[in-house]
């Protein structure tokens, strides 16, 4: 292969970022015509995409696309990549109502923001019950939107969307229930993440990919490398969100602790320190001090050697795979860049 | 034509129901065995099938798809109607966090069952968020099946179906914001109606069953016939939420009043008596002084004069459609059944 993999794949990602923005300017134009108002939710979801984001999901649909062999132009590999994009978007504008959190890529949340647009114009109706219901219909939205986009894609790879977005939500409603029953459960933790991020953000993308290009086979390849590195991209997220920088990541530090996540990195501390559990449920403790009591357990340096395990699995699970070697390569190389981001 | 048509259709919607159950049964099989919570979400609609509802979208998708002479063995058609309903239940879920009410079909609502649920085992975090996030993802997760029911349709069904779907989100928020604004505005109360409610439910219900059937040329008819008997529908809707019995309906009755929802007959009933814009919006006053108030204007009259000619008007629309003399009559009698149903 002489083509840099990386510039062929960075093109198709441009083309995702077109295909998103052409789909909402052209609802926008259809709706602007029936109704003002009717254009706030399509412009809600265009300052999402714009405020920026990692593309992970896309990126991964893209890799294991081209790294199937998949043709570059067709484009129903890049609405399958705007899918997993604009399904991403609703599960971010739900989410942050269900974590009641204030920022996203650094931005007030959609609800925060029409919360507050309610208090300030003197709306009718309580205003949280109008910002969370302004992002819930966002939310739908995009979920609808992404559908849509979907179905331009090979069809070959809708089983595998069918079953990455009825598993996002499930495993959303276990978090939710987590967070509310509180019991330490690392087990029971894991396969959360599993299911709710690992999954959804790794292997299901690269098997969406490599099912559009016809290439079913590699999907126990793609689903070992995936779980394992997965797992490291979730591992990561709860070490951002306990020690990480909100300057970086674009949200607010310690969502997890205020938000009761029962989180493996939680889990395992408290299985080490029960105290813990307490700062967390009982009111006048600080971030801080579950913050540092957190890293007396030693647990987050544990997490770390996790995390380096899962990327060397991750490694090994490719290695065999019968896909080109740059594209070997370069899926080692993302198994690094998703396992040690600081955003 | 020699089968009764009811006949036939009443077997189509049997299979539309038996459709529902059998998707949830399996993916209920399917994550059992991942985790015993995940059930949760997949049960909640199992429940809301179960409590009843009209089954009016798939209704009226099977008859427009009869009446275009589809093949009524094909089984796409089944799933249609039944991504339809599940899309409805979606959108129910959703719209009673909205409207914070608290029963449908008799039962207490998603948000209200597990806001008690969480006040009563005593779990972490506030209650009514658990509730509500409990409930969006039961509603990502029927907007999520029901794609997946569609996508076993025939594909010339998609655009209506992406049509009606983006549609019922956009209408759904300008329905919440004219509700915050509740500035009197009968002619954009008439559009919101139209755009959420009427083309929902009747319009592109027909008109997906039409193109399923390869009959897009019928789109004019079925349109006219649709917005037609869709507002009636929806006009009808209104009268019930002031003056039915909610032991019919299942849900609260005077719910508009309480949400400030700007229907056409409320605005309509304002234009000519500006103190019930007051009694609406300043405590302290009853649902009763609002039901007395709009009976004196005269305007719930004239809604059913309104209703009347629209019936009329979708019977004429259907009259000269090139459909088979006993579908016309069968449409005609669908108008009626919707343009005064008690429930």
């Amino acid at each position: 292969m002489t083509v840099d993999v990386t510039t062929l794949r960075a093109d198709l990602l441009r083309r995702v970022e077109d295909k998103l923005c052409s789909h909402l300017a052209a609802e926008r134009d259809l709706w602007a015509e029936v109704h003002e108002g009717a254009v706030v939710p399509i412009d809600a979801l265009a300052e999402l995409i714009d405020s920026g984001g990692k593309r992970i999901r896309p990126a991964f649909c893209l890799t294991g696309y081209l790294a199937s062999g998949g043709d570059p132009d067709d484009p129903g590999i890049v609405a399958a990549g705007a899918a997993l994009e604009m399904l991403h978007l609703s599960a971010l504008v739900h989410d942050d109502v269900l974590d009641d959190s204030d920022t996203r890529r650094g931005l007030p949340t959609v609800h925060t923001k029409y919360r507050e647009l309610h208090g300030e114009r003197g709306l009718q109706g309580e205003s949280r019950r109008y910002g969370e219901g302004v992002a819930i219909l966002v939310g739908d939205l995009a979920l609808v939107y992404s559908g849509e986009l979907m179905s331009e894609a090979p069809r070959a790879a809708l089983p595998e969307w069918n079953r990455l977005r009825s598993e996002v939500m499930i495993g959303q409603y276990l978090d939710v229930h987590a967070a509310a029953e509180f019991s330490v459960d690392p087990r029971g933790s894991r396969l959360i993440a599993r299911i709710k991020s690992g999954r959804y953000t790794i292997h299901r993308p690269l098997v969406v990919g490599a099912s559009a290009a016809g290439r079913g086979d590699l999907a126990p390849a793609f689903e070992e490398y995936g779980e394992a590195v997965g797992e490291a991209f979730q591992l990561r997220d709860d070490l951002l969100d306990a020690f990480g920088d909100s300057a970086d990541t674009g949200k607010p530090t310690g969502l997890d602790f205020a938000q009761h996540k029962m989180t493996p990195l939680l889990g395992w501390a408290m299985q080490r320190d029960h105290h813990i559990h307490t700062l967390m449920t009982e009111p006048g403790h600080t971030p801080d001090e579950v913050r540092h009591r957190l890293l007396d357990t030693g647990v987050p340096e544990d997490v770390e050697r996790h995390i380096a395990n899962l990327v060397e699995h991750g490694r090994k699970a490719i290695a065999d795979a019968p896909v080109d070697r740059v594209w070997r390569a370069e899926l080692a190389d993302m198994a690094e860049r998703v396992a040690y981001r600081t955003a």
